[in-house]
């Protein structure tokens, strides 16, 4: 490995656009696509595969709209096939759209396992040659890059090594600029990996690359040592989406390759935008991100057990394997009832809260905290409450308002649904009573409330609810399951989440909006 | 690793119940401890480690609770460390709890990191030998079975070799049973695993064990390097519960073990309950499963892509790595925009529908889902209103009731809220308009249309709604966001999913509502 070492070479190559949208819910809109696209120039990325224009027409308007940004690292790849075995090379349609996609580079995939030749593509082993050949000759002669996927290239090896061997000879002798090997249904365990890129390596000299899935929890083990044994380009999507278990995670890759073995495939810079990456990619695509997920996840650098979190603080590297910051996450401490005073203590420091010398009111909070966690609130994820709810036991918090009550109704009647909320509070002395109407009932009840308040408070204006998650805790009690509600708010300075809880979704919301307003309104008295 | 072949002296090592509790929102009751150590008992589990009765006086209990069980196949280990700094072996605390415990095993945990003696112990490396020694060699003349973990082994290795080799000799001179080496931080990568697992194995005598963790991403390709290294006990948890980004993997590496590397360290039987167990741990930890999860996880055997389905269907072995019945999982074909009319067909045939011959049909509902996929439903996990939907479109569908409103209502006066809803229908040329109250306003709607329908259709009180779930699908846009609700029903017979989408939670949940008692219906009439 130390031959590696400083090692600029690997090239990175991403896949989100096309194979991972093979996950199941993940589905991008073109403009997503190249929001996305810009992402992952700004990360360094050297290719970026945007899609298969013959298997999905939205993804010829991506290419079509692609072209008229400017990137500054990435070559945009277009993916297809191999001609069709009833096809020549100038009538295949899918070569045709390949080239007229104008993209930098063409990828296509061809086969290595005789398996597939036989049952699949059901030709003989001969034309299946001629058609790899074929195909990436008439691709080289109109002047395209070209990277061949040798699909299922692990498979065909262990059946017959000569024959997976003379593909991607085909592919070489024809012009391929890249030969890439793949792991297609996931199943390869390391040493087999490896052992299989040292042969190719010796046989062909065209730079190897090395694409992985996730069937046996092993993309990315398997990559690093396809790397290890000589592969140039590594194939991944960002946090591994792909169809079944997931392509190889690129998120997990990438630190890996720069921190851990010393292969800059990016620059420092362009590291600290892992996280940023991660995120905007799971908002794009709709997904739950996965907190537990190495080096990009909210979890990752977050320390829960009281022992652990005690040995952070005496010295963080003795419970991490990188900085946080190197790939821009970062350390937290978690509230829970495994950990107790030390961590809530730590909390309270990060709050200003000063409160060493308040051993009841200490106690008096974590006893609080683990009462609530156990009815189903969750502060890791909502510290606004939780400093909301410390200030309170420590007699520090101001009442803005008092609710005299509220009421939201859904009405249907033909195909219309009206939801609608009234509210009274009292505020500074004074009663308001109004109404407000609503995309739900909760919108209704947050346009209601927000009415009540503003001639009191008019910096409410300047807030907005920037995410509303809704968690069904004991989902088995069906519709009467208990449920917690997390918003998300901004205004033009920060960020904060709230909480609620209750087996009434009105209500769980109307209490995560009360401390997000309350929230609100403490910060700006300061 | 032919020497592995047919090897059956692999022992699995479960700290679910300990380790993996220390994940991010997981805790477990006594008796749901007791359920799962009766599941891993089932599962063929060799040790369960049930919690550490020190740090976790609720351990204690669950000790007491474990003896009163009869399992098959585990032993049960109480989990601590050796002997405070400042304490003998006698009055020690934490070793008086591990004895009086009554699990079959004792594991304790030492160090091996000099960085960690001195930072975080804070003594000398001469006195942290002694502690190792002085406590395993106690707990031997107790007459116990004991586990020795050598915390930080890995970074121990790296840092100071002979210190990290002289602290587990003082185990095994002591008379530890086993040695588990841990990458407590999930930072090391398979080459370096392996190569120090290789080198103790010439050093020390005792059984070798081996405990990852995933913050690179590798626990399950660091311990199955472990074992092809000579580690005889791999330690972990069910679906990788643990700190930050999990521990290794065991409904991974069990399988890798067995269908892959022919090491049978569970039986066949035993094998085909991993999903089981897998899904049973989720729902006790109420956790949401990850649907990508190697092996059992619900999309692990998915297949979406059209070209995919359709090799899929000519030789599964083409796409599929293993059989999903060996692990108790199974084949799913996917209706998604992705797929297209053959994906439609196969679940036709599945629903007994006839397509075959009605093209015309078979597109219109091949638009139908697109668009509906595109509105935010999401028919993969909600078969029954694709049923539904297919019936429609065919006209074979029959109307059992109309609805003509419903109105629903919270309201919270002082304290207390009460959820009502009203609900007018016709049944048969019957206008019935009923009201009920529920535990919120989903359950009080639930409760009208059952109270509404009822007579009409006694059968309707055989079905439960079993699981509710909610996802709010954009979520940027605040409280009006769009939501998704799942709904799971169940009868004595069958489970059945169905869904609904609106920007209103109460209409979303009335579709899918709906949904699931027209298919009870349809069902019945059958």
């Amino acid at each position: 490995m130390s031959a590696l070492k400083g090692h600029y070479g690997i090239k990175i190559y991403d896949t989100t656009l096309r194979d991972g949208s093979q996950g199941e819910g993940i589905s991008f809109s073109v403009k997503e696509k190249i929001a996305i696209t810009q992402k992952l120039d700004e990360l360094g990325i050297h290719f970026i595969e945007g899609g298969n224009p013959y298997s999905n027409p939205k993804d010829i308007e991506y290419f079509k709209a692609v072209r008229k940004i400017k990137l500054r690292n990435a070559k945009v790849c277009a993916f297809g096939s191999t001609r069709r075995s009833n096809e020549t090379v100038k009538t295949d349609p899918g070569l045709k759209l390949l080239l007229s996609s104008g993209a930098d580079v063409v990828t296509i995939v061809g086969k290595s396992w005789v398996l597939h030749v036989r049952d699949v593509l059901k030709v003989t082993v001969k034309k299946n040659l001629d058609m790899i050949a074929s195909s990436v000759e008439y691709l080289k002669s109109k002047g395209q890059e070209v990277v061949y996927d040798a699909e299922h290239f692990f498979n065909g090896f262990r059946d017959d090594p000569e024959y997976a061997i003379k593909t991607i000879k085909a592919a070489e002798e024809a012009g391929a600029d890249w030969v890439v090997l793949c792991d297609t249904n996931g199943g390869s365990l390391p040493a087999w990996i490896g052992e299989v890129v040292e042969k190719v390596g010796k046989e062909i000299k065209v730079p190897l690359g090395i694409h992985t899935h996730n069937d046996s929890g092993m993309a990315v083990a398997n990559s690093i040592v396809a790397v290890v044994s000589g592969a140039r380009q590594v194939q991944g999507t960002i946090n591994g989406y792909g169809e079944r278990c997931g392509n190889a995670n690129l998120c997990s890759i990438i630190p890996i390759l720069k921190w851990k073995m010393n292969i800059n495939s990016i620059t420092d810079k362009q590291s600290r935008k892992l996280v940023e990456v991660s995120r905007y990619v799971n908002e794009l695509a709709n997904v739950v991100p996965r907190d537990e997920q190495p080096f990009v996840g909210d979890s990752a650098f977050a320390h829960k057990g009281g022992m652990h979190v005690d040995a952070v603080r005496k010295n963080a590297r003795s419970f991490e394997h990188v900085e946080p910051e190197l790939i821009g996450n970062e350390r937290r401490i978690l509230v829970s009832e495994l950990s107790g005073k030390a961590n809530v203590l730590l909390k309270a420091e990060e709050y200003h809260l000063d409160l060493r010398k308040k051993s009841q009111e200490t106690a008096q909070i974590v006893r609080k905290v683990k009462e609530l966690e156990h009815q189903g609130y969750q502060f890791e994820a909502a510290e606004a409450s939780l400093q909301l709810l410390m200030k309170k036991v420590l007699g520090l918090h101001r009442r803005f308002f008092d609710l005299q009550g509220f009421r939201v109704s859904v009405e249907r009647k033909g195909g219309r649904v009206v939801s609608e909320a009234t509210i009274k509070v009292e505020v500074k002395g004074v009663e308001e009573h109004t109404a407000a109407e609503g995309d739900g009932p909760v919108n209704a009840l947050d346009n209601a409330l927000r009415k009540a308040l503003v001639r009191f408070y008019p910096s409410i204006t300047e807030m907005r609810l920037t995410d509303f998650k809704v968690r069904v805790l004991d989902a088995k009690a069906g519709t009467a399951a208990k449920v917690r509600v997390l918003i998300e708010s901004q205004d033009h300075r920060d960020t904060w989440r709230t909480i609620g809880v209750s087996e009434n979704i009105i209500e769980a919301s109307w209490q995560a909006l009360v401390d997000s307003v309350e929230y609100k309104l403490m910060k700006d008295r300061k």
